[in-house]
């Protein structure tokens, strides 16, 4: 397990910069009672964020998506850069969390007062330091593929990760290191791959990236549309952002997943090697580009 | 907006009974961060709950459902006896929450210590006596029809309320008092009615009583339950667990919703009339039935 952060940990909560062991929810917190909240995580290589301005308007789609008003989302990018430069961390992740806070008695209708203001709390979890080494082989791992039971808003970044972290778990209890979901949508008659527990999901076939599209069934990944622009622009690669199935990713010459934490070679789902169980070519290729963006900016 | 508790309302948080105003969750509370947990909400009159022990049994279906280990319903259900007891409350509703408490720095992954315990919180809401008149009209009024955002296991007590306790609130802003899921599930080319926001639903078609069967698409609802108990024993009225659709219902002589804290008589659809508009007589003599039951217990 990992350790804890130390009770002086400094994070932002309840409007100021404060220690850890001074921070909290109150217990009618609509963000436990009713899920009722979005989130964003955003990494700092050097004490500098990356894809900060990407972050901060899908924060602010997200609200949007759940009716959350209140909050300026650049204040938001503005305060987490502050959080990263007072507690000094070079390499970190912060976790920016906006839930609908206290509003009294548990009621599922929502009545907010004119003075509403939604909880932002922000945490900064120290990173080990990028693999310098562009050309370094990625991360890599197992998956297993599981149903997509979550709800249908997907391109909501919502705190409703419960079936997420299930599933996460499930993969790391098969020895894998992602789970990745397939769902058969309403007025459709074949399942397709959507995404991973906590990532998007490309596959390279006959030298072409796929990836499923950007129509609220995944989130609309910041690292997924980095490399879609890096394979576009950089590295001439062919792509398309179409569905597939799990046959067509089993069959895949190669398999990836990214997150705003990192890129994973899937180099075997459920025990099957994927190509011929290494990270493939073009998956390192499409590493070193995003590893050399984030170095660069 | 409904009056705060006070401070000093005795709730159960952090293993012991407490004024709420010592009561908090950790900020690394999975309960926020993931959703992570499940509820209940039990109904007591004159001090007395109702229908305890298939709310335990339901928690523990719901906490083997998100593999939420180390607690024992039935104690639950001693604590929440004992909660009223120390507040002294007639009629109330204890809300029961247990969620995966405070694990350590935020990770999908759940990795749990040998000496686990869950998080458990109980908070009793005083809630007006129960209408002692079993032969008056139920409350009544308006439904929208939305769709089922949701996530597929709804059997399971879910924290994962933001698309209902929104569905609920949009519901209230178009002036009805509920919001009615409608939802195509896979495999299938029609939509059907499933439940309310935080409701069972029920129809009434040519003298029979029609609600969504218990195949994990539903809450499987005690009230449902003890309604169609009484529907078979007592009233001898026919019944059937099938969907319906949209059209169904509007087209429906009455229909109702219910919940651990009432019976409601749907009067009206997007504004349309159902039946008459007012309570329908099956509608009512279910309601009686029940509000007999409780004052039973």
């Amino acid at each position: 397990m990992p350790a804890p952060l130390p009770p002086d940990t400094i994070v932002y909560a309840h409007g100021d910069f404060r220690p850890l062991a001074q921070a909290s929810y109150a217990l009618e917190e609509r963000g436990v009672l009713f899920a009722d909240g979005v989130y964003e995580v955003v990494r700092y290589d050097r004490g500098k964020p990356f894809a900060l301005k990407p972050h901060a308007d899908r924060l602010a789609n997200s609200l949007d998506g759940i009716d959350l008003p209140g909050l300026d989302a650049d204040e938001v990018a503005d305060l987490s850069n502050e959080l990263v430069k007072r507690a000094g961390h070079d390499h970190c992740k912060v976790y920016w969390q906006v839930t609908r806070g206290d509003l009294g008695p548990r009621d599922f209708l929502i009545q907010t007062p004119t003075d509403f203001k939604p909880n932002l709390t922000l945490i900064a979890y120290p990173t080990p330091p990028l693999q310098r080494d562009a050309t370094a082989l990625p991360p890599s791992g197992g998956a297993i593929i599981v149903e997509d039971c979550r709800w249908t808003k997907c391109w909501i970044k919502s705190l409703m990760l419960q079936p997420a972290s299930l599933a996460k778990t499930a993969a790391h209890k098969a020895g894998a290191v992602e789970a990745i979901f397939e769902r058969e949508k309403p007025g459709t008659t074949e399942s397709h791959i959507t995404e991973g527990s906590s990532t998007n999901v490309f596959i390279v076939r006959d030298g072409q990236l796929l990836t499923h599209p950007n129509d609220g069934w995944v989130l609309p990944g910041i690292t997924r549309d980095v490399l879609l622009d890096a394979a576009q622009n950089e590295l001439g690669l062919p792509f398309a952002e179409q569905t597939f199935t799990a046959a067509d990713l089993k069959a895949a010459d190669e398999v990836f997943v990214c997150s705003t934490t990192q890129l994973t070679a899937i180099t075997s789902v459920h025990g099957q090697p994927i190509g011929d169980g290494q990270p493939g070519p073009i998956t390192t290729a499409v590493n070193k580009a995003y590893t050399e963006r984030i170095l660069a900016d």
